[in-house]
């Protein structure tokens, strides 16, 4: 364990990183160059435009002005200016919730460590156990922890009674959020103006039928079963094919603009390239005409493609899902809400995700195919949890350069190179791992995708639950328990079940020192990185320099990012694992947290205003999962401190703290009953008041206009598949400007008649 | 361990023990006096009448037919001969389905004991381990059990071979029958003819509204937000008193006509009473004049009672709940399924239970109280499956003598009587337990109805659980590791989790003469007494010789009784573990299983035909519940065959019977997905097609007028309060014969206008 001092060592370390980063990013977001990396929300709201137009020469690119150096740090007020409900106006629910986690974190964790500090460190430290057993090598931070009580000690009932008012404060604010959450929830969804995705229902495993098509099906069995309410349907197109082929053609129009870019600085030299491998093989060609040839081929393919599925001749284009609108959202409900038939698997209908929150891929996977998926992942996730292990250390044994000699013996003279050599024994075993960590997410995201989810916001919550049990297991249990995950599951079942929270809860106040040094450089370092966006910094010169011509190539060579769920969350929730570990043990961990906390809800509400462009709105539903890990959080600390303080000869103890698992649990119940139906159905009452509204405020309205092409595959909505053609037609960058709308509301489509089908267009489905 | 020897012994002493009972039955059932204690069935049907008024003198009373003795034992292919179709028609889904329970057992065993028979038998019995080791005390089931391989053998592989073909057996099985039951409860649904419960949904939480009673805001509500599809309504009232003073009129009138017949008997004597504790203390009064006088005065009360809820001046009186019903199943279905307003604890519907089967005093449980008495009746549980012993070792150490004698000492001269003595210190501490025994499952039905369900087939599938949890623990358990359940509780907390299933597997092979013995003393004499019916005999003699004057009494001094799912189906399904967990152990017990459920399956078909009249009709509601705990004693089986593997030296076995436990929870989650919504949800499409269908067949009925008084508490329709005065305008014995349709169907209430509510009624509902 460490002395304060060497904390207030590792602390002054990991504050300067952190004020460093502060400071680079206070400097590098007021240089009118970088405006589109620090600012991109709002050039997509259409509100900013670039600071270049205005400047003259060199202060086109940097910041001349030097009374804005002065007030660099007017960021951190400004982020917290904006009100709640601006907030959720401009950046949509998710991300406004989002940020209230960490303000959640706050809110538990302040009143907990300043209690704690009243009470439990002078108990702590006027025990004086450790002081008078002389052999014992102990630190001031000791001192202040449960350990500095000796063993048997009648203080425990303090630290007993402690956790019971941490357990019930931390209930208290957690009724009390998902309350104001769920609030806020309902009040976005009654506000919200039309949308479609509330008059619509998913419907997944349509049977198949020997006499009708998919679409004459779809029709039918609503038309009959929702007699009042159904209004129309589009069926779903496998569009995955042209999805690829379109993003292909994404890749070759970046280089024919990067080759005609080189033409237009230098005209007399015409590029050229070669065809083969990489370019660096093969025949030599005239670079623009080689690309633009092959775009033009590509768009035929494309072209065919979307032909084919037009007149409908390939079944398999077909998936047996369908997008079903109803006339009122009271219909819609009812729908999504109801079992349609008496064999549940088919005709499942579910709400509609937000046409761009849609996963398309996973929309036809059949019922079964779907449970057998199921159980191969979590059998997978079980051995990516406890067995990574082994494949790394398969690949850092490969370091092993003596074998890879004995493997590969004509390499032998290259890494025979000292420098080399001592490089790659030196670094290769921990980068394995490292890229491992870093790649990890996405393997998540993957084995998610492949589990056939249909949103992208249920593959986010998803991998986010996943990541959490990865970060569980591999670095809490991991960090406490030294040894890796497949040595603890191995001795956790050889242990009695007695002894595994003793074991754990044992050696929990040990490692104090460690998880200090680990929230201030993951955590303070970390966020103060994330606000200075090195990466998009970086791609966006890149990109500036050799691909943007107009302003919307400029537009498109930003890249806002957005809130990446499935890979924060989890490590927020890590932070509130040891707060809430730690609170009653080693009170002094919890103003580093609180710190952490702090910074963290200031960067993020900075990005989410300035920054990140939500991909979708789920309309805060990952809260559940949040809370669900919070109560988790809360029962692994309260069986430590049961196993902890058994070990210390504290015997009724045990009997003391029993009842705090049973209550959160039961905590738990309780809130799941009272809020979760909000996040998962749509009470008729409120889809009532919203029809008769609706019905009052805009009576001429054609739904039916109006939801003919809102769930059409994007490909077949992204005009830009005939840019190349249409180009020089959209001129008005403001028209990009409006992307986020544009994301959000139907566009008119090239292909309606291919994709929006309802009872008058059957007949036209098969032109002659 | 027994020898062959003994359990043949055993066999024998239980097979004459049981064929006693049988012959008992066959000889008491063909008596015409016991007629109506073993064709109760009939007689509610109005399809037999006594056989008494046939014959004459002493053959009314004794069959003198000696042909018939002949024939006794003709009631078994009796038992089987009626289709299942009929059976459905003829006692309901919930029994012919619950006697299939007993037929699925033949299905998974019979199979596998062949195939344990042929493969595993002679493989155990070849092994010869312990013949070669001496010093052991064998016996000859010990040689056809897994104990006789050797440690480390390599035949161990044909067991986990076998174990894989049982449990995919079972899988088939199982799966095969849930599709056959999903199947037979939704054409049972189907056919059904109309019923009120199919229009009908239960509200409960109904919020309070300072302006409105109870009954115009669920009128409103329902008729804004479910515009096209509302009905009508019926609030629920309070007649739990009412109920009370019901009951103590009844007890009343059977002492009245107790007297009366004395008088009958013997007109010259008066019956006279005292009107103290039990008639012992008091006044002498003429017993007939004061139960008329008591009836009287009750009856009074009563009107009372039920004119103060009709002019509904006592706000107590209407519960926060109302059975509103819809014009269509389609509405019913819709309503039932989803959420009705933004707050989930208020307004909370669901399909309204069968109007016999409602449990009306939990009608009116606040939200937040349930999840309290939730939390509470769990805790209470726990104790009470775990440490249900410390009452009664108190209790038994009461029952030492020397103990009583010193707190109360005037007791011993009574008590230093020799026979006494003997006998207290004798039978006491085993009476204790028996007693606590008997009187479990009604402990289990009083903390299931605290739990506040509010069904009565909810409340017996309740009890079924927690029933089967205790025998599981407490049995099972407790037979195999002998020790009480709490030191067992004990052991497990301090043992490593991969030594519990070592410790219960080691033993299990050694219990399985044990659980031989179980078998045919509980299950094979518990078989043959069930259809001894001898308490149901002695109580109709009983009440026959004191109570009955006409014929209608007799009806009623009959008492056909019902299929106690919540004590019974436990106890098969603790037959299903002992025959999944010595399938591969020790297969000589599964022949004594499948005898078992053979004997049963035939005496509750005949049961269910000729006896048992049901309380009410769930539809097979409690087949996921059966299901569960099928698979729940398949991962039982193979954990514990893991177990005991595992001390066997046979260490690949664990890796290779590890994928078992996976497969069955997955098995479990296909099963759920698959067939459970048809229990939980009403499909939409059906519903459309019975709506089509009725409107068709039946275009003019007044649905109002059929669904008024359908959901009125059973207080208010039960005529017999009235009895006291009409008894004699009733005089025709055949309406009482029509009792089961007369539950099923809304009878003429006496109080429509203070119950039946709809919207032309609220100007009615206070009367100038």
């Amino acid at each position: 364990m460490g002395s304060l001092n060497e904390i207030a060592i590792a602390a002054g370390i990991n504050i300067s990183s952190a004020l460093g980063f502060l400071l680079a990013f206070a400097i590098l977001r007021i240089q009118p160059i970088n405006d589109r990396v620090y600012f991109p929300k709002w050039y997509l709201k259409g509100t900013r435009s670039s600071p270049r137009h205005i400047g003259a020469g060199f202060s086109k690119f940097v910041n001349a002005d030097l009374s804005t150096y002065l007030r660099f740090l007017n960021w951190m007020p400004a982020a917290l200016q904006m009100p709640e409900p601006e907030l959720i106006e401009h950046a949509g629910l998710d991300a406004a919730v989002y940020v209230r986690i960490y303000l959640l974190g706050l809110k538990i964790f302040v009143p907990i460590a300043l209690l704690a500090f009243i009470v439990l460190v002078p108990v702590n430290w006027s025990s004086g156990t450790l002081e008078h057993e002389k052999d014992l090598n102990y630190d001031e931070i000791d001192k202040l922890s449960i350990s500095n009580l000796g063993k048997g000690s009648k203080r425990f009932w303090i630290h007993i009674g402690m956790a019971y008012v941490f357990t019930f404060w931390t209930f208290y604010v957690l009724f009390h959020e998902y309350k104001v959450i769920t609030t806020m929830r309902l009040r976005f969804l009654a506000n919200q103006s039309r949308r479609p995705d509330q008059f619509t229902v998913l419907v997944r495993n349509v049977p198949p039928d020997p006499d009708e098509t998919v679409s004459e099906h779809v029709e039918h069995f609503f038309a009959v079963n929702h007699r009042d309410h159904y209004l129309s349907h589009q069926i779903v197109y496998n569009a995955n094919a042209l999805a690829g082929l379109v993003e292909k053609k994404k890749g070759l129009k970046n280089w024919l603009v990067y080759y005609e870019n080189q033409h237009a600085h230098n005209p007399a030299k015409k590029p050229t390239m070669k065809t083969g491998l990489w370019g660096l093989w093969g025949r030599k060609v005239d670079a623009i005409e080689y690309y633009k040839a092959e775009i033009e081929e590509l768009c035929k393919q494309v072209l065919e493609d979307v032909e084919r599925q037009k007149v409908m001749s390939d079944p398999n284009a077909i998936m047996p899902a369908a997008f079903v609108s109803f006339k009122s959202q009271w219909g819609a409900a009812v729908c999504a809400q109801t079992q349609q038939t008496s064999n549940p698997t088919v005709w499942l209908t579910q709400w509609a995700p937000e046409p761009r929150d849609v996963y398309w891929p996973n929309l036809a996977i059949p019922f079964v195919e779907l449970s057998v998926r199921r159980l191969i992942i979590s059998v997978a996730l079980f051995f990516l949890t406890f067995f990574f292990m082994i494949p790394i250390a398969f690949v850092q044994s490969l370091a092993n350069l003596d074998e890879i000699e004995r493997l590969l013996p004509f390499l032998k003279p290259i890494i025979e190179r000292n420098s080399l050599k001592s490089v790659i024994q030196g670094f290769l075993p921990g980068i394995a791992l490292k890229i491992f960590l870093i790649l990890l997410p996405m393997f998540l995201m993957t084995m998610s995708k492949m589990e056939g989810h249909i949103s992208i916001s249920g593959l986010d919550r998803r991998t986010a639950s996943t990541y959490f049990m990865f970060l569980f297991v591999n670095v809490f249990l991991g960090s406490v328990i030294t040894g890796t995950a497949f040595q603890q599951l191995d001795s956790f079942i050889h242990q009695p079940a007695n002894k595994i929270p003793e074991t754990v809860g044992e050696s929990i106040p040990m490692k104090a020192t460690f998880f200090i040094t680990y929230v201030m450089v993951d955590g303070w370092a970390g966020i103060a990185a994330e606000v200075l966006r090195l990466k998009p910094l970086v791609m966006f010169h890149i990109k500036n320099t050799f691909l943007v011509r107009t302003e919307q190539d400029r537009q498109q060579a930003m890249d806002p990012g957005s809130l990446d769920f499935g890979t924060t969350e989890p490590r927020i929730q890590l932070y509130f694992l040891l707060g809430l570990v730690y609170a009653v043990v080693t009170p002094i961990l919890l103003p580093f947290i609180i710190v952490f906390f702090s910074l963290a809800y200031l960067v993020f509400r900075h990005q989410i205003i300035n920054v990140y462009n939500q991909q979708y709105e789920s309309g805060a539903l990952f809260w559940p999962d949040v809370q669900t890990r919070l109560i988790a959080a809360l029962i692994v600390s309260q069986i430590l401190l049961l196993g902890l303080l058994s070990t210390q000869e504290a015997e009724k103890s045990t009997v003391a703290l029993l009842p705090l698992p049973v209550l959160t649990i039961w905590f738990h119940y309780v809130c799941k009953g009272r809020f979760e139906p909000a996040y998962v159905k749509f009470p008729l009452q409120e889809a009532m008041v919203k029809d008769t509204l609706q019905r009052a405020n805009d009576p001429t309205l054609s739904l039916r206009e109006y939801l003919k092409d809102a769930y059409v595959h994007p490909v077949f909505q992204k005009d830009d598949m005939y840019e190349l053609v249409t180009m020089d037609e959209e001129k008005n960058p403001t028209v990009a400007t409006k992307r986020q709308s544009r994301m959000n509301t139907p566009v008119e489509s090239k292909f309606n008649s291919s994709v929006g089908t309802d009872e008058g267009e059957f007949s036209r489905m098969h032109p002659a």
